[in-house]
């Protein structure tokens, strides 16, 4: 039983992200640059592997903003900050507020610890830039 | 910037969980009787991180219910079965659908990999009880 | 650049694993009622993450057996005794000895530390019985 | 610079937990079963390993009841069930106390967050075993 | 039964720490930095989850000392840099020896196993910065 | 049963690495000045863990080239950058081919799940400098 398959519409681009924050704009630069490596070895089974991925979060029974809340939350909770940075990004393009950002970042820390505390740290500066005029 | 603080409302108790299901009357008895043994330590510390753990998925910008949900993808995402019975319990008790759990737990096995699936064939197995007529 | 492609040779069936092995019989038995009502699901990302599960350890330019053996390493340096047991058995089914697999979880062993040794103990008792000739 | 190499004196003997605590009895009687097995094989890097494993929790500038409390925070943090048991144990019979114990789990489950909690239940089934008289 | 609840008596401050090395002097102006950010999002469960923290490494039963040894021990363990530095830095400032800090870390590595020596090279640039003296 | 103990006949030096990848350069030298501060402390019990370690990986049962791509999973699956392309540039060393790092790496993705991508973007970036005709 799936129904997950339309895309999201999303408020923002990854461009008004890198805008808005040069962690962000360093971050989806990189991940490029590392991504075209990636594709120029046209790996079948890695390719198929993305495509999964992709699907996982498309709009659902489950709205897209909160896949990528959710998203987020295993990222912090098993302690991935490039997967950090990607799920706040995807989840403030698809118009989460920052409140929801951070009640998702303390389910994951009280399931995952004290130890999730450095990417965190990190997290909130990214939503800091993101959302310049929440506190 | 918190506001999680309501209570949520649930649309079932736990006993109309374990009224459905064997596999969670099990897990609520053997969870119930081993909490009795660690209320008995009346450890300080303990006591104040089960507060704020009940204080995460309270109503807040972000549903009960999908954060439940969250609970659940990064319970499966770090691989717990205990957390996953509970989460996708009180996910069912909020009004969660099958395919809503189901949705959950493919954002954790896309994310956790294939180590995840053990866990996902016993979440199935409690799905399918407190789901009955879900195909 | 991706070749995987080709069904590799099993020597043994499931049925001869579990015909040596009373442990091997009862996970194979378990898994596969699991695995019953995982499909009763239906779940469309999750059957296609199955696929690529089976396709990513079909022959290639690694033999079948050592990406077997590799999946044992993994499984075992991430604690997941269903999985250990999965790649024990299909290592045996592609004709991997028990020295084989003895050196495969001492690679496990010392890049995972001790926490690996409960699963270990595990697996020496799965091996013991499926090789009963070697020491 | 490493000085561990004094074998500490035990308060209990495994005997004497086991007398007081039915978990504690057949832990330790299944584990001494599966190592008869592994014992069978005769691993020469297994052996090895499990020689330095001995000698890490001697008594060193660091004596040996700290360091098994030490084993059982990283045990708890890593969610290793048998391994919480062995270190609970062996904290046991160097004389740790129940509060020493508790306070070490608290460190395991504010760094490791609430998927240690269904393994600190466990932990807690077991002390109260072992330290009847502490409420 | 908790008696966790005294500040410590630490025999230097962070700053003897960052006098002595550079790669405390970075780590701590970085983490003063992120928390900055942190402390100006104001979140209640956070600080809430900080507080319980603070309480966990106070003098009780253990020692101080030994707490954020064991601090130390778990970090390695679950392979935490920041967290790494924090508890070698505390253990430090509450008195702990060159040598106390490396039977820690055996500690670590033996149960953690070789994915921990990246860390643990890290670790000792680290060691050899705050006691100079020791070989 | 064990008779891991020949040295591996390698086809590369690390220094034909180094001069083929400046990502491999890099780590190697960073990887150097490290040891060479570990090395200075002289830890018994640590020295002894680097001898299992290197004892592991030795031409046995399994070929060498295939221990060293199993590392590569289990470091992959652990998501351990350093010890990536530790095992990576080792496995090039003993004439792995592309495409078998390639398969290795799938084999730790579909068991690892999506958090292991950016290892593996990091894991590409280093293939295409030590395989520079692959495509």
């Amino acid at each position: 039983m799936t129904t997950e398959r339309r895309e999201p519409a999303y408020l923002y681009s990854e461009r008004d992200a890198a805008d808005r924050s040069e962690i962000a704009r360093r971050f989806i630069e990189t991940r490029k640059g590392l991504n075209t490596i990636v594709d120029a070895a046209d790996n079948y089974l890695l390719k198929r592997f993305y495509n999964i991925d992709h699907n996982t979060y498309l709009e659902g029974a489950i709205p897209a903003k909160y896949k990528e809340l959710m998203g987020l939350v295993v990222s912090a909770g098993l302690r991935c900050d490039d997967c950090i940075n990607y799920h706040i990004i995807q989840s403030f393009r698809l118009g989460a507020t920052r409140q929801e950002q951070e009640e998702s970042l303390n389910v994951a820390l009280v399931v995952g610890g004290s130890i999730v505390i450095p990417h965190l740290r990190r997290a909130y500066a990214l939503l800091a830039e993101l959302y310049p005029q929440s506190p």
